[in-house]
């Protein structure tokens, strides 16, 4: 099994984090290729990062995919997930997707925790996306602007056990997803003080990519999952382009 | 990895035919413990059936759950899940509900394939229950008696592939789920055929349990989901009585 | 008119309050034939509770519904009433789908006042099941252990009035249901102190009871609600399986 | 018990059939009193004709309200009935709502059969007011001019039974509703030939009426029930001038 | 391009706020006819309220609208809108929709701030009706008996002010609507004190109006926004009885 | 006024057309700014375009948008309208958000008409993102390959109208979106034919956008609206790059 676990965001020390969650989630024998965005923002917490990371998102699928079982899109909020879905011969999964679909089998509603403020909004909408609104029990999120990215689990782990709690009690969450990729692994460590299930992104998607792959499905000629009808294109790189509208560029 | 797999209704040919697409379906080394119900009906398509088969089940999971690391409920419809998945310390999965959070990242809008008329009512509202109604592009069934639900598959596979490409070309289905532990299988058979991803119900549940299980997460001791709070109770199996009343029977 | 009044659950202590609820309710000249499930627990605020109570309900009513005009399922939250009234050939009503109904004629946003914070997940996807969540204006519970679920209304009957107070100033209720068949009479004697109107279950469930049964429906012998499919059954009390299986047993 | 009927169109024909049909419902010793509408059109199935029938209903009911029990909007589509229960100090009831609260206690889905093709966009906005589109599997109407608003059951019977035919197989109704004032009392007749149950607009609102009177509920003095607080007010017939603005006209 | 702008209700006060603003709103050379309401209360926040001002709106549109492009219904809430829409030959906007509509193009979630308690209700519902539930992030309102409905924005404006805050801060609103005829140019005086865009009622329907005035599309012949059908009727101004009945009264 | 349009897909073709409808429907003394996408695709019918689009159009607004009072996003379906609103400091409208909510105001139900049946999809999650998928009738499509994307309203203009038709009569529109930059200008030519309101995506976002410059209302500077905050950013364009992370690239 070879995965392909993109970073739509331009943070190594992001990448790192995902990786290391990647790897204890990993079956044994399952290889990793890990790939940081070319370009875009530090880290997306809103619409237009989203989009930004989501082209970048695309574009390093679409050079890197091929020799690959599934791949992960790896920031919650999933930017570019569907439009990956779509264009690759593989299956393709997203952090939110798969911490979702995950949390649905242990729980009724289910909470979020975050990084912060600003998030919640785009956070919101994606769960609204795949249909999950009723299953949300609330966003919570950290609220103070965050000096350090790659070490937010040190600096605010205590608050962010203190939101689980409020989710369980004030939100009437069953289950929790630690979102967003640069709390990976944050769960498996807290885990043993909060008193619901807490599932992981990255730890859900890696397992999620793994099983669609063992699904064995094929990949949809019809329907509106089908890869793009051929049509003309022009400014893309070639693999994307290929990809997308097929044949040479205008 | 041991998983208990309970058919909630009484034909012991319908367990054959989960058992044998739950073999295909496992991991290396996993290992199954089948379960047929003590009680009940030879199919569940109705709501009074799908509730005597959720009580049956329920005392299944209890006398047997000990030493297993997931269970499934392996008819379509998921009778007693959600009751299961509060009483038991380990996770528990059902065919619709693996199913539909499977589908729901092969494809956006989901059609489901059915063995009966009657049937479609209670699966309409089990994928109701999961908040997945707006991701339903319909479920599409067989409109005739089946003289032998053993052998419904041979006896109806050309209709099912029909009803199938019914759901892709007029209810704009992108991934299909073929649904019934009397159809456990086909889906593999069938898939050739059809031009979006088919999911099974039994090949989703058994992978999906194998991954809740690996996920290792903590059973839920506070929120709607923890064991229910002890209280008198009478007439129950010793084991089910245990664990929903805890203590002894009044 | 003959009702059949079933407590789902093994209090007999509850099974009073309901009657004398009932008979407070019941038209000059309708008898109440009054039974207590066979065997559960002393009172259902749980899922897996509520399911072993649809069970004994079903085996209660197909016992004993023989000479009435209609039936009640006498537990908030309803458990097992789709399936009564699919198996049945006289209405049946339950006491949160009559309260609802009910209420739903009074004004425009519901609250409901309920016994225990454990509870608030059932009942809310109770109102969700019978498809009235964008009319439920929140679910206000008590917060602590109750050490007699018989005097539950002289103990707490203060703070029920509080929670009743909160509903409309904080939830923005119009219409109260006081929730629960331990609660039942409550309303008439908090009526006074509350200015939306405040209706009952077991008041609700005996007034809508006798109106079904006066509009004089016929059974369906199509749609959902049609009676099972003959089918095999096994393990089933003989008049149980007469109702869901027909003929003999396997 | 006395209960006020109100017709808000102006045919004294249509009158004499929810006459007809009010008197085989009530309970011995109900009294009714008949009005209809002093003003509008001869039938309603529009959104102005909907708003101008419900200011003529309020006028009734102001002016004729006292020493009444409930009192009934008698047209399907219930023009003025929230407006006329905040106003009120006795139980309102419409043809449409008690109806579908009636229905939803018989079955899951509920079919509507009409008279107008115009009329189903009313119909269905009136539906989803109450919430209850989920539960709504469709409207069927009647797609001619008609004659003869007096005389539609007999001229077009044999449509209607097939229109209700429709609804259960192609459209997946439990129940049925007959809808609208002039088609009163064909449920009653028609029952018979139809394999689902089947309510009546005025029979469901005279004994929803009875019910809620007989429930013995308080007026609501706070929330958006409550009568609106007093105003000045000018134009209006003093009856209503009284009820709604209070005191004296400007 | 001539506006006809009515206010619902029969404060000649708040005709003269509509006025101002909607002169401020404008575009050089449109021309407005005001009309107040001949009959009703002071002010609309209830549901009776709006069901009289609705009347009164259906009238005063069917004696002015000759001559003119498009009208406004210039109450938030919109009392009578869809039933003027069909009615009349030219464009109608109502306040509220007017508001959300353009809001809604203005960011996410909508947060409105409106004058009293009681009028949540009736706003909320209006919001529903338009299918705009999803965007609506809460309605904050006064609390407060309002001594003078003319000069609530002097009296009430730091209380007002303080609702816009909340709305964005607790209830997560990307823009605010100012509701309510009374607080017409409210949203003008306070916008840079408020950290996100605040629309007012009065200036969007005017915008509207002349919008879709200048999109020139036909009014519906088909469809459920064509003219009623010609029908009998009765007590009408002729005006409105040539309207929705066509022909002479009967 | 100045209005900047950005057509996001490649075609100079669709930017002439969508070009010749905007100067139809602007003000006088409105100037248009025309933009084509410097990379991408023919046109845009897929999720994954659309992503495509939506980084295309960002940097197209991002380097343009100084000296402009409002920008049209001019694809149906708005491929990166809310990215483009949180980051600009003026107004941004897309084709199907102006349509729909001009539409909103003209009718009740509201019926899309599209060039191909594989846009469908992503025009209906375009809809549902507005939370407006309980106002739309439906979504109908030509279902054959278009040899010339740019002669699209000649060769096909006889079935566009047919399929309005099917939407009025079997939908039940009440008003119609002809959906689509190609079919920019079609509304206008057609409406004499089609029996309800037609509106064109061009036409309405023109109007929208010089109408939501003209109500002034300020940029939001809190909420899920204001500009991104400040953070660290590589690759991008320096306009791109600036608007988004603010600063020198990383």
């Amino acid at each position: 099994m070879k995965l392909l676990i993109i970073n739509p965001n331009i943070s190594h020390s992001v990448t790192e984090l995902i990786e290391a969650e990647a790897r204890r989630s990993a079956s044994p024998g399952t290889e990793l290729t890990m790939r940081t965005a070319a370009f875009g923002v530090a880290y997306i917490e809103t619409r237009v990062e989203a989009a930004i990371g989501a082209y970048a998102t695309l574009d390093e699928l679409a050079i890197h995919h091929a020799g690959h079982d599934a791949a992960v899109v790896a920031a919650f909020g999933d930017p570019g997930l569907e439009a990956a879905r779509e264009m690759l011969p593989i299956p393709v999964v997203g952090l939110t997707e798969s911490a979702l679909m995950s949390a649905a089998m242990l729980g009724g509603r289910i909470g979020i925790v975050a990084i912060s403020r600003r998030i919640r909004a785009w956070y919101g909408e994606t769960v609204d996306r795949y249909g999950m609104t009723s299953r949300l029990a609330g966003i919570r999120c950290l609220d103070e602007p965050l000096p350090n990215i790659g070490t937010v689990q040190q600096d605010k782990g205590e608050q962010l056990v203190a939101l689980c709690e409020a989710a369980i009690n004030e939100d009437g969450a069953d289950v929790l997803i630690i979102a967003g990729a640069p709390l990976a692994g944050l769960a498996r460590s807290v885990a043993g003080r909060i008193p619901v299930p807490v599932v992981d992104g990255v730890n859900c998607a890696v397992h999620q990519a793994e099983l669609l792959a063992r699904l064995g499905v094929n990949k949809a000629t019809d329907g509106s999952y089908a890869a793009p009808p051929e049509k003309g294109w022009a400014g893309l790189s070639p693999a994307l382009g290929r990809l997308v509208g097929r044949g040479e560029p205008q």
